[in-house]
């Protein structure tokens, strides 16, 4: 089963949504333009609305108000990869960055924040005052996240905790608020819009944990970069962490061969086997499958519609998620 | 007299505004705190938070309303302050951008990203919701014009047009809606909050017109840099431009000599003092006073209480303004 047959049913609320978002981001502006459509392009899953969608079918379902949550939690989204990219790519010629690099890293920068205060301003079309307080409690726990992330890169003596903190402002945080939002531009009673909230941010961690997981064991074509390339570059995740304290010799290799600027792929590869024999990766995932089930419970005292069905569906298949 | 001469009845609200950025930044977070107690050490004129202020002595002063919008301007000025500094000064070792500037740089586009969200959360605590429409609209021209001061950059063959239309996104926009903005929260009518808004926008006109002019007549000790620099960067403003349109051959002299990466500060002087020779500080003087003569226009049917007075006064001093 695809994702997207889970929920096929809303397919053609999803392309309205898609149109939006592209209406949104079209600055009449030829660099904003290209910046935004080559990002329209890239795809996406679009998961973010989709919950937003689901979630909003427990209440009064009305897709004029819907587009309000669901746009900007995709700009926020979309706006969030595009700073993520900033910096990392720049071209160096001659020990100077290039006049393009720079300059692509400032328009990057600038698209990034085009995009947030787009989102912004899509919002205020929503007339619950929540809902803004909401959506920007998210960004800033968002921005904070991604501090820590820089904070923690390279850091080998974090510990459970601070991933499991870090995965959840960076990416389960806004999985919960898309249920959440959803909820509530549907004006579901409050106790159920809590418990979506519950289902999203168990989703989002065991999504985050799956992606982590398939970092270590999918293959560089899957990937589309080298497997290990989060460790290559100093992020330590839950698979890793397992391992180094499960193997303490193994983090002193790690430690030592991370040091130097670059790493060759076949040190790295045989890193990721030993980290694989510590067991990391089943531990991984039984730790993916405990928020999964704590997703499903979470809806329990949801009405038996076929946006429930949808959302478990949903969880099943990032337990089962291969790429 | 100075600046702050002018509005000295209201320097018991600033400090209380300034607290309110002080506790807005200050996330429970080492490196954010780092950054941000840097920014607010930098200290700056708050100038948007003065003109919320003045403007809302025009209706129903309540500071606690007053909060909600002039924290978030006076925040979105300075994100957009850190955004400025981001890239152009990273630090390269053996052609390669060190690990700490890489970092720098990062945690400060994420710093600037985590004071925008900041900002929109603290406007969520107003209950107009105009105000977040006509905050999130400022940001996404604000962004736009960053993005054209970057496209515009080296841009030799741009016109008076394009550059007043870049200053008004950069500037004159924002403080065009601290006046609105101010008056907006304290139920100003809406004919005299359209001449608040007004007075701000030819006044942060009239105020970038002029530090564009400083850049030229200011000594290094005044500016804090060599006179000229932003020229040398590549940034074409009134008064270069009105030189080169006056004197075809200097246009030419100009363009070869910034097409070299490292421009003489020495070449840098003899280029100034011939865009001085053309009458370029004179015209550009001419038309900040344009607009600064418009600002008192607008203020001219507004009830004459003390803080017309001010608004005259900061009008008169940007005007004489000398660095």
């Amino acid at each position: 089963m695809k994702l997207t047959d889970i929920y096929w049913h809303l397919r053609s609320d999803i392309i309205k949504i898609e149109k939006d978002i592209e209406k949104n981001i079209n600055a009449n502006h030829p660099i904003l333009q290209e910046a935004s459509s080559h990002l329209l392009k890239a795809g996406g899953k679009r998961i973010r609305p989709v919950f937003v969608l689901l979630s909003a079918q427990f209440g009064d379902y009305n897709l004029k108000n819907i587009k309000h949550v669901a746009v900007p939690l995709e700009l926020i989204h979309m706006g969030s990869l595009v700073h993520d990219d900033v910096i990392d790519d720049a071209e160096l010629r001659r020990g100077k960055k290039t006049i393009k690099s720079k300059w692509d890293n400032r328009v990057a920068m600038y698209t990034g924040d085009y995009i947030f205060a787009r989102a912004i301003e899509m919002a205020t079309y929503s007339d619950k005052p929540e809902l803004h307080r909401i959506l920007s409690d998210a960004m800033v726990e968002m921005c904070i996240g991604e501090v820590e992330q820089i904070r923690d890169q390279y850091n080998w003596y974090q510990n459970f905790r601070i991933y499991l903190r870090r995965i959840k402002r960076k990416t389960a945080l806004l999985i919960a608020v898309s249920c959440q939002l959803g909820a509530l531009i549907a004006d579901v009673p409050k106790r159920e819009q809590e418990h979506l909230k519950r289902y999203g941010y168990y989703v989002g961690m065991a999504f985050q944990i799956t992606d982590d997981i398939l970092d270590f064991v999918g293959t560089e074509k899957e990937l589309g970069k080298p497997a290990g390339s989060d460790l290559a570059q100093g992020n330590v995740t839950l698979p890793a962490l397992y391992a180094m304290d499960q193997d303490p010799k193994l983090k002193q290799e790690i430690i030592s061969l991370l040091k130097d600027d670059r790493v060759e792929q076949k040190d790295m590869t045989e890193i990721i086997d030993r980290i694989k024999k510590t067991g990391a990766i089943d531990y991984s995932k039984k730790i993916a499958d405990q928020y999964l089930k704590k997703a499903l419970g979470a809806l329990e005292s949801l009405p038996d519609i076929q946006a429930k069905k949808a959302l478990i569906q949903i969880a099943d298949y990032i337990g089962d998620r291969k790429f």
